[in-house]
This record gives structure tokens, sequence and C-alpha cells, in this order.
């Protein structure tokens, strides 16, 4: 890799392109007369509700009550959905297009209508007069499309809103598809951002051989909401000295007078670079550190709208963003104004009303029906399930120790033997430090940049931007793979946001009824803040759980098993599934195999169960019911019940563990949540609740809230207490150790249990000392007491 | 500016450099010596507990029982740390390091320790053997030095584990002060995340005349925790390639044999290179996008540390990433090569044990005292508070409707206007949008490379990256300065993480002695959900008021001010405020102002009161109290007092607004929590309470968990339900509208409310009814009815 004369040269190499053929002057006519169309109907959406093929002059009453939506990166939009569809036809590729300013909707539904793909999914939108009508009407409309692309429009694997993803998801979506193409448009706003910032860099994970391409446009208009961007004030230079470094070859198309003939070339020429690059490596002869192509496109924002208004400049500054005329409906000016933009399109000439249709020409850029990008399958129909290994093989004896992360390590290479290029582990450099190795003896990493890994065909990627892993992650998936994402339990958060939003858009997804399954996001939590007492403060934090609560229930689920066995038959569900959210909690250490195999079905299944094993109420009617719900506070649930069976022998103790975190609120409230007989039969309605939970108190205070009797609940869980320390300090510095489960059990049991009572305050102070006593034992000696880590007696 | 004539080449000019007096053979000498000290004490910190001195050979005894730290960074960070210390002292500069590799924390104490910081702070490190062998035996110890930079270790601003941010919060940190340089270590991890990739970008934000400087330092050493880096693979052309694009002028040092001088000169480059367009800002004749340096570092990963262990590679590769012979404890060979290893620095030459010190030669390098790193005042103790205008004279009559954020921008006119060079506003380029534009009659944005806005003072920063915004403001805060982080509410949580990060370094800061006070943090989050109506579903997610809560409550305070006049109060408070994150939640739409100024005062200092004004209980025995909290939905608890009015005029109806989230919890938890009389006294203490909030329902949940009776409490709240459609479309779809409430209200009180419960059923279908009807009118006219937005009449 170090020899540069085998590398891709930073110094485009020009490539022969036959120009008689790229952008003939008929070519360039179709193209201008299917982007005319585009950007009348993409204004129209904007402002009209009726007269929308301005048949008579335009009134007040034309104009919809409010004005929503984005004009300003529409025109650019349009120029490239009409570029795409004429290298779409020429060479018949299967691409598709990821549009960054989500908020250019209009620009979407417009090429979309036009293509006729919304007609496919929603006829109301037919390619006629009507559905051409219906569709300017309803746009922005209460329960007509929304004002940002989201899963109800065709062609879509990207919520459009929250700017700064629509690269990363590009990746994911051609990895494994080595003949696809998506284009992606980022805007010179979400080019700011930091997760598009640095996905640029994720063709160094790109192997050419086995994968497809992405064609990125940044789009540079200049201005985003109201101010210059960053890319507006940097010239050409800059830009593409910038954009070389990141290891691209970089073509600018800026010449607004021979804009169609310079986009259809600069198209062609990423085109066949891509074949170039994709030639070599699959005829062996792989390039070094390829260049791949990307365009830098320059165009004025809200190109071809009104140039001005009371002297103030619109086309070409921010003021075109959104709605350019925003009192059309009252303000003669704008109103006139208006009118005339429209009819600058003179869309009259390009629908042929006689016909109820477009005129032949305004078509002729389109691929053929089962290219166009509304109905690719990859964007909504292109699931497969799993070929999944038999997990039973892998189980472990009850009462051995096991790391969770091993058991599922061996399960994930199984998975990816059977799987050879459907299934893919994205992780933030952690594969190795969460114990996942094992999949390391079946495959590889796969950075195209590193001479170790690249061409082996790597089913792990690690970049350390969870952005970036999460990104890919969401493209592999909505394309119909499935994938992995493990992570140490703390830098999940960093993803909070855009798991947010995929979550939105899987839940309009479901809504959306020609949307077919997709496979689960998977997500691996380990790492966890109760065993990164080495690592500190900064590692320790549990939140990830508390916001994928917040989402709708039927897409969400989180699973804490306490052992390797119900890990194993967890992740092989969550493999399975389809159309959820899964959060999978657990510990990389070694820890007791609580569970037979049969048992952890069993418990699995449930959600939740008594564990009989540590419990000393029989079965029957307990005075205290301890709840562990996380692998290292039910250790300490198991290990205060035993403390509990010797000091306080009086107590009927029932110990119950929670894996399914879903049993726990409302009946009816989520799929899996009990009905209130199961609850009791597991809790009781009226003891005394002792739960020590995995991490911040507020989640089951949450998911407990609606129970009858939560005043009987004491929940113990992680209170931002934290620092480089011992495991065992960091359980007594967040009140979840064994002596606090103990501690809060008399409390809480001694009201309703007068022998205990008579005890309680001597218990509860020898107790306080033995935490004292522990304390001083770490300070002294570096590390906790050996005897912490015996299992338990019975 | 596009004249390239005027602008920063992008090709590096050579500066003169006094290559006699930079870097002498003695200079050289006492640089290396300092390294030597400080790599020794890295080491001795990660192993041993015992024989710190190596005064006898070393045994297993000596080693600790836990191997906690990480050994790859430190070489790299020492390096660093000694020229600092040369430059400061050669230029009497104010200088401190950031140090984005915050896992290299022995390699900062190392430092701290041998200037004699950590003795000023902390007089058990006293600089001699004791307070040598302290530091090594104690660090990662519990109740020592964590493995990580956090607050307790001086002369830090960051908290050392999550990566991405450390050049950001530089970049805040010399904001308005001219003097300052923050020399900022951004590791080829970090440099992979996106928060950082974006950050490079921060220059185009400086003024020279009135800011200082950062010097980076992407250190690249290669490898990560256990794969490759992206930026160790690049060659140097390709990564000067890039960060000339990014706008620098980029200098590679990786003469390992001559690293020192080469390090010398090129620091003394940088240094030079900032003199010169700061002198030419200062002297009237700006550079036009002055081309900032930057330098590469190239050095082997845990360089100087073992070279192979077992035939496997140590140094220069990812195994000497934590600690390289983790088993030293154990193994004979690796005790052994420890022992060689630690004998390497010959340490014994450098530290006198006669005269118990360091030989004059190691300290040679130091500066003078007061210009030490470690006890800079920027980085403890350099807060002044604001100068505040009166809020009075901006509150509005009661009954009139106003934009909270148009009297916030009002306000912090003045506040700009009275410390012009206190205070920042950070906005990912929404001001104008969240309709605080008003400061700009007052000051302009400070974007450098925009003609309009360069070598203004502008006090306004817009970079449409959040996390770039959050780390300015993080730098800006720490350093003394008080900032605002105005946000829409959904895009605030793209930084959660980043705030959790900061509040741990604030828990943690405000325990640690010797830190004094700081200014807070200041969110406001506006264009809040129930008003992203036309943006739809992407741009509503309350999330950030979820992950604040789980934060320390000693440190948080949550506002959701319900008019204007509130507002105002609220905004004055939390920038008087020290210590605190605050978040405060207002609506950018004119809405009602419900409190006159007096009013207004008695309802903030209370934190939540009884509005007698739509209340129909007379201040006595209500038979239900509806309780709203955030602008809207309050708006729809009046609105539902008055249909209950009306229609359920024999239920005695109480209202109460909630401004203070904190107020709620059980009494104790956090400084504003009512007691239980106060919490009786507005909410009863049995009577049913339907609680309409601003965000989602979990909020409540967990903050009511442990008051009494919670059972009768029913949440209203946003429940993931959402797209572009009309404002009141959004609550009705969300059950949080005021016919909601009221259904809600019947539900409830009447089965405590015989009269009431006959007419139960009749009253709930008809307000049932009421919703569809008003849906079946939004569908009809695209918009609400507008007896909506009517005051609600009592």
């Amino acid at each position: 890799m170090a020899d540069s004369t085998t590398t891709g040269s930073m110094i485009p190499i020009p490539v022969k392109l036959d120009t008689a053929e790229i952008g003939s002057k008929e070519d360039l006519y179709h193209l201008e007369l299917l982007q005319r169309a585009t950007n009348y109907l993409a204004a129209s959406m904007i402002f009209l509700q009726k007269n929308t093929l301005l048949e008579r002059p335009l009134s007040k009453e034309d104009i919809k009550g409010r004005l929503l939506g984005h004009w300003g990166t529409c025109p650019g939009i349009n120029l490239i959905y009409a570029h795409c569809n004429y290298l779409i036809k020429k060479h018949s590729i299967p691409m598709f297009l990821v549009t960054g300013p989500g908020h250019g909707a209009p620009a979407c539904l417009a090429n979309l209508f036009v293509e006729g793909s919304l007609a496919k999914f929603y006829p109301q939108y037919s390619v006629d007069k009507d559905g051409l009508s219906e569709l300017i009407k309803s746009f922005s409309w209460p329960h007509g499309f929304p004002s940002h692309v989201n899963s109800e429009v065709p062609g879509q694997i990207h919520e459009g809103g929250e700017l700064g993803y629509a690269l990363s998801v590009s990746f994911g979506a051609i990895m494994d598809s080595p003949d696809l193409i998506v284009t992606c448009i980022v805007g010179d706003g979400e080019a700011e951002t930091g997760p598009t910032a640095t996905a640029w860099h994720s063709y160094k994970f790109i192997d050419p051989a086995e994968s497809g391409a992405v064609i990125p446009i940044l789009h540079v208009n200049g201005f985003k909401i109201s101010e210059e961007t960053i890319y507006g004030v940097m010239e050409d230079t800059e830009i593409a000295t910038l954009f070389t470094g990141f290891g691209y070859q970089v073509r600018v198309v800026s010449d607004l007078n021979n804009i169609n003939a310079d986009m259809a070339t600069s198209m062609e020429w990423a085109y066949q670079e891509i074949r170039r690059i994709q030639n070599c490596a699959r005829s062996g002869n792989p390039i070094c550190k390829p260049r791949w192509p990307m365009l830098v496109l320059r165009t004025p924002k809200g190109w071809t709208g009104p140039k001005e208004l009371h002297g103030q400049r619109i086309e070409g500054s921010f003021r075109s963003h959104q709605v350019p005329l925003p009192h059309a409906k009252v303000d003669d000016e704008e109103l006139h104004l208006l009118e005339s933009w429209l009819k600058s399109y003179r869309f009259h000439e390009l629908f042929d009303l006689s016909k109820n249709s477009f005129i032949m020409e305004v078509l002729e850029t389109l691929p053929k029906e089962e290219l166009r990008m509304g109905i690719r399958k990859e964007t909504y129909a292109a699931y497969e399930p799993l070929d999944l290994p038999d997990y039973k093989e892998l189980m472990i004896q009850k009462g051995d120790n096991e790391s969770c992360m091993k058991v599922v390590g061996q399960y994930c290479s199984r998975v990816i033997k059977m799987n050879p290029k459907r299934f893919r582990i994205f992780s933030p450099d952690e594969l190795v430090s969460n114990k996942l190795d094992a999949v390391f003896q079946v495959t590889h990493r796969n950075f195209q940049w590193s001479r170790q890994t690249s061409y082996k065909g790597g089913r792990v990627i690690e970049i350390l931007s969870e952005h970036t892993c999460q990104g890919w992650m969401q493209g592999y998936t909505l394309t119909g793979r499935i994938a992995l994402f493990p992570s140490y339990e703390t830098f999940l958060g960093i993803i909070t946001t855009m798991m947010i939003q995929y979550a939105k858009f899987l839940k309009i997804g479901m809504e959306t009824s020609w949307r077919l399954p997709i496979g689960s996001l998977n997500y691996i939590e380990t790492s966890t803040l109760w065993r990164q007492e080495h690592n500190g403060f900064s590692h320790q934090n549990p939140s990830f759980i508390n916001n994928l609560l917040n989402m709708k229930y039927n897409n969400i689920r989180i699973y804490l098993p306490a052992d390797a066995n119900c890990f194993l038959i967890t992740i092989a569900h969550c493999l399975r599934a389809k159309n959820y959210i899964n959060l999978m909690i657990g510990s990389k250490n070694p820890t007791p195999v609580w569970l037979s195999p049969e048992e952890a079905e069993s418990h699995c299944i449930a959600g939740a169960s008594i564990w009989k094993f540590s419990s000393t109420d029989d079965g029957l009617d307990p005075d205290v019911v301890l709840v562990g719900c996380g692998a290292e506070v039910t250790f300490e649930v198991i290990a205060a019940a035993s403390l509990l069976k010797k000091d306080a022998p009086e107590l009927r103790v029932r110990v119950v563990n929670v894996l399914d975190l879903m049993i726990l609120p409302r009946y009816g409230s989520h799929p899996h949540s009990l009905d209130d007989e199961a609850f009791d039969s597991l809790f009781t309605s009226d003891k005394p609740i002792i739960f020590n939970f995995h991490g911040y108190q507020s989640v089951i205070r949450t998911l407990l809230f609606d129970r009858p009797n939560s005043q009987r609940i004491t929940v113990l869980g992680y209170k931002e207490e934290g620092t480089t320390t011992t495991p065992f300090r960091m359980l007594t510095a967040n009140e979840t150790s064994r002596f606090d489960v103990v501690i809060a059990v008399i409390h809480s049991a001694s009201k309703f249990h007068p022998k205990l009572s008579i005890r309680a305050h001597e218990l509860i102070s020898s107790y306080k000392h033995k935490i004292v006593e522990h304390d001083k034992y770490i300070e002294k000696y570096g590390k906790d007491p050996e005897n912490l880590m015996n299992k338990p007696e019975f």
C-alpha cells in the first residue's frame, strides 16, 4: 500500500468519453423539458390548491391557506434526478437516489409522479390531470404527503429532516450489491454536520469486487436557512483539494449556461470511473486505494425561481430556502410574481390536456419502467431472512462461568458462514474489546486501505464513528439485509437521535401498506457500565434504554439476558425478528450460567420468571420480591437472597429475573406486557418489591408507573456515581450491591413483618458497616475481596 | 473574498526561524530528559504499587493487582507536553493543553507532577520521592486519579473518554481571549469521529483580531484499540491534501531520529504563523482566509515501550494501546521485560535521591511557575458573572400575545451590549428561524470566510453542526464566560451524550474543592414539536428532557415557561446561575401572556402555582386538578377548564401550571422539589390529576413515581405521533388537546363524582365526536378552525 506507484492517482485520469453519444442536442432538450416539468410541479405543490394547470389567471383562492415546503433545494434535486434517469436509461443500471436535503420532498415527489412510481403505490396520483391536481393540492396538507421525504415516499430509504446521515446510509445500501449504484445528494448545509464530514471516508471500506458504488454529489447552493454555508464560501480549488484529500476524484459542475451538457458528461464520467475501478477489482487486478469519483454541483439556491422581491434578492439567496413568496395569498405583487414564475416553465407545452398526459418528449429521458428509481425493490421489498444456525449446540452447562459475548461471537461466526453476503457487523473499533473476536476465525475486517484486510470479503467493519456504523447499518437493513451493531453501552448513546429518526421511518413504514417487512436493527450493548470500573465515569451511561423506550412500543424490544444461555436464545431470536429495533444488553465478562438450556428456553419465552433456586418462598406467598434485571445486578440480588436466608430466615424471599423489559408496562401497551394476573403471579399484588435494575431508575419508574400499588416498589439502579474503581465499589456507590439490596429489603419488609422490625435497625446498621468495611479493604488493596465473586450459597 | 491574490496561500509560506535560538543542542537534551522522566512516570503508574524508583530488582509484589491505564498514546502526549513547555518558556505565552486522547491520563499526570501543578492542588503529590510514590501507586486505584483525564486533573477542561470533542472545545476556549493559545491533541482514532471531522472548520469562525488560536496536532500513531486507523494508512501527501482543503498549513513531524529538533522547529513555526496572522488582523490588514498552522505528528504507538512479546510486535502496534505487558504480575518473562523497559529511561539519573528532587536539567524546559499549564486560571478560576440588564423593562402587558423568543431576542441584545466580550450565542443556523433575530440589531454573525460578516466582532456563530456548537459552548463556558445555545427542540438531542459527558465533568468538578464556580450551560429549546406541524415527524422529538433528567439533580434545571413574561424571568435567572445545565423550553409563536409582570415573578419563584383565573375551585377542595407544563399544552388545559365550566359546572376544577419541572420529584431529591405539604397544597393529596405535559409521558411518570397516591395521576404527553399537519391535529393525534383533557377529566373524576358519572358516557362520546369533526374540517380546509386560537372564556 505504501508504494505510491500502485495507488490511485490523486489527479483524475481523463476517461475517454464517447461525446457523440452523451448529451446529444436532442437528449439535452429532453433533459431540460423533464426539469421544466418537475420544477413546475415542485413549485406548484408549495403554493396551489386549485387551478393547478394554470388554465385561468391565478387568483388568491387558488393559493393554499398555509404555504409549506422548501423550494430552495428543489431545482438542484430535479436536475440530479433527471440525470440519474438519463444515466440509468443509457446503461440499464440498477440505481436509486438518497436525498440528503429531504426537505426537498416536492422535487422527489414531482419526479416520482412523472415517472409513474407514485401511481403504482398510490392510485390517486395517476399520471393525468386528476392525479396531478391531487398531488399538488394534497402536498403538505393534512393526510397528504408531508413536507419532508419519509417512508411513505416510494424509492426512499432515508428519513428527511435531521441532516447528516444520507451519505453513510447510501454506502450501507450498496454493500454486497455489486451492481447497484446509489446516487447520494449531500446538501451544503448537511455537509457541515459531523456525521457527514466523516462519512466521506466510507469508500475506504468498500471492496469494489463485492459491493456496488455511491456517486456522491455535493450540492453547493451557498445558503442554509439564513446563513451562508461553509462550502458556499470555499472556492473550487479549495473544495477539490479537500475531497482529493478524502480520496476522491472531484469534478465540479457549475456552468449554468451548459449545465445539462456538463452534468451529463460528468455523470457519465463518474459511471465510467466506477466501472473502471470495479472491473479492475473484479478481474483480479484491483487498484490500490482507488480514487472514486464525486461531483460538486453548484447551482443557485431556488434556481429558476423568482429573482427579486421588494428589492431583495430571492434566487441565489437564503430567501428562497423555504417559501420564496410567503404572502402570495394576500399580496397582489407576490401573487403576480408567483404567476409569472409558474408560467415561466410553460407547463402547458409539457402536458397535453387533450391527451391528458405529458408530451412524449418530457418522458423521453425516463428509463424503462422496471428501472425507474421509485420502484426499485431494494428500497421496499428486498428482505430475505437469514439462514440461522442452531444455537443449542453452543449452549453452556449450568453452573459454568461464561462470557455472554464469547458465545455470541461463536454464534455470529456460524451466521457469517451460512450467510456470506447478507450479514455484516458494524463496530466502532470495539469488536475485540467486546470479546466478540471469535468471528475473526471465519472472517476479516473489511478495510480496503489496509494491506492486511483488503479484498478479503470481511464481514466486519470497524470505524471509530458510531454515526457511520449506524448509517451503514440503516442502509444495509433497509435494503433487505441484516446487521449487528455491538457497542460499548455508553457510546451507543452517541447515535441516539439517528435511532430516533430511524424509528420514525420504521413506524410510518409499517403503516404504509406497500412496504414489505425488513430485518430488525440489532444492537448489542456490552462493556456495560458496571464493568467499566476501570475506564471510569465517562464510560458509564445507560441512557440508550431510556431513549428507545420513548419510541412506539410496537417497534422496540429490549432484552437484558443475565447469562450466556439466555443471551444465545435472545440473539437468535433478534436476528430472525422483523421490523423491530432490538436492544440486547449483556456482559462480556465471564458470569455464572444460572439456567440450563431448557430452563433458559422457558425463561426467555416467558420474558421473566421466578428463580426458585435462590428463592425461599417455595413458590408461594413471599414476604418480599427481589427483582434483578441485568447480569451484574441480578448477581447481587441472588447474593442478597443468600444473605437474607442466613440473616433473616423468617423472611420468605422470592427472586425474579426480568430478561424482557417490555413485560413490565401496563397490559396492552406493548405486545409483551403481562396482564394483571401474570404480573401478580410474578410480583404479587401487594408485597414489597425491590427492583435492582441495570440502568437508570427512571426506566423502571416509567414502566411500572401504571401498575397498581406502585408505592410498594423500591427501584435501585445507576445513579450517575462512578469513577475508576473496583466492580464492587461501582455497586455500592450506586446502592445496588447485595448489601444495599438487603438494606432495602429490611427497610421495606419490616413494615409488614413485626418479628423482623425488631431487628431491623440492627441489621441495617450491620450491613451499612459491611459496606464501609469493604470500601476500606478496596482502598487498601486496590481490588475487591475475592469472596465477592463466589457463587452465593443456598 | 473571491480574489485569490488577497487570500491565504494554500502553500505554506516559509517563516524565517532563528534556528540558533530554537532547538539548541542543550535545549534538545533538556527536552529529552523531561520526556524520559514523564515516560518513566506514565509507565510506572500503570504497573507499580511499590519500589516505584526501582531501588531494588523488580518483583511481582511490586506490581499492582489490577493493571489499568493506556500506555499507547502516552509517549506522544509527553512529547507534545514538553514542547508546549518549551514554547511557553521561550515566548511567555499563556497556553494550555486539551488532550483528545484522554485515556492518556498517565502522561498528563506525569507532566503535572513534574511541573509541580499537582502538588499545588493536592499536597500529597509533592515533587519528591513520597509524592512520586503516591502518584504512581494511587493512579487508577480506588480513590486515586482515574484512568482517564477528568475534572480532578489540573489544567483540564475536557472529560477524557468519549472521543470527538477536544477540537471544538479548544476553539471555544480561545474565543475572546486574544493572547491565549490552546494546543489540542487529536488522536488518529478520535479523528475518525464525525464531531472531530467537522470541527476542523472551526477556524473559519475565529477572528484573529479578537480571539486567540489553537495549535491542532493530529497525533497519528496508526492504531486504535485493535484496528489500524484511517489516518494511519494515509500517506503524508494524502493527509496534507486533506487538511490543506480544510484550510490549514500542514507540517508533518515524523523523523524519529530528530524528533525533538523537528518538533521544536515545528512548534515555533506554528507559533510564528499564528502571530503573523494575528498581527496582520490586529494592525488593520487582516489576511483573507488566513491559513492557520497545524501539525501532524507521527510516532509509533507505545513508542519507547517494549518492542516485542512472544514474537508479536508491541511497540508500533495496537498491542500497546492499553497495558502492553498484561501479565507482568504473574509471568516472569513479562516482569523481566517490564523491568528492562522501565530501566531504559534511567530514571535514577533524572531524580536525585540524595536531594529528593529532579535534577535541574529535567526541569530546565519548564516555564516559570505562573505560566505552567496545570495552573492556568482559565481552566479553573476565570469565571466572572455577566452584567445583566433589567428584564422588567421588556415585560409584556397581561392579555397581549407575544412570542417568548422575541422577548428573549430583545433581552439578549441588551446582554450583548453590556457584555461585548463575554457572551456568545452558538446556533446551528436557526437563530432567525427561532425568532431570536432581534440580536442582529446590535451584533452580527461571526463567519470569517464570509465577506458579509468577517472582522465585525459578531457574537453569533452559526454552523450546521450541533456537535460543534456544543463543543464551542463547553470550551467557552469552562474558561469562565457564558453562552447560550438556542436550538430546535428536536435537534438538541443530537448532542445528548456530549451533554452527558459535560455533566460528568461538572459533577466531579463541583466535588473538587479547588475548582471555582463557572457559568451554567444554557440551552433554549424552541421550534418545539407541537409547532413543528409543518416540518413533520422528523422535527418532533423532546428526548433531551429525559436525558438531562438522568443526570445528578444538583446540576440540572429544567424550565417550561408558558408565556413571554415567565420566559424573560427564566432566562435572566439562568444567565446569572452558576454550575448548572439549564434547559429552557418555550414557544417561538405568539401565545397569550397569561400573567402580569408581578404575577409572573411570584409564579417563577414558586416554580408552579394555581392559576385562579381559569380554576373554579375558589382555591379550595377541587374535585380534579388539571396541570399544564409547557406553552401549548397549558393553553389546552386552560381551554379544557373553560369547556368543563360550561359542560360540567358541578365539577370544581383547579388549574395548575408547572414552570419548573424539578418541583415535582420526591422532597429532598432536587433542591427545588416541593415538600409534601407544598405538593399537596397544589395538587391535593388524593384528587385525580390530569397532567398535560409538553414532552414524553415518561418524564412525568419518572418524576412523580415516588409521590404518594400516584395512581390518581393521568399523564398526557407526546406519544410519537406526528406528520405534516395542523397544530391542533398534532394535539389530538397525541391525545393532549383540550378535548382529550376533558375526556380524561371526566373519566377520572366521574369515579368520585356520582352526579357526573351519570353523564360521563354521554359527555365523553360528545367530545370524541368533536375530535372527529375537527379532523374532518382540518382535512377539508387544510387548516385548523380559527376559533381554536381564541382565548378561552371564563
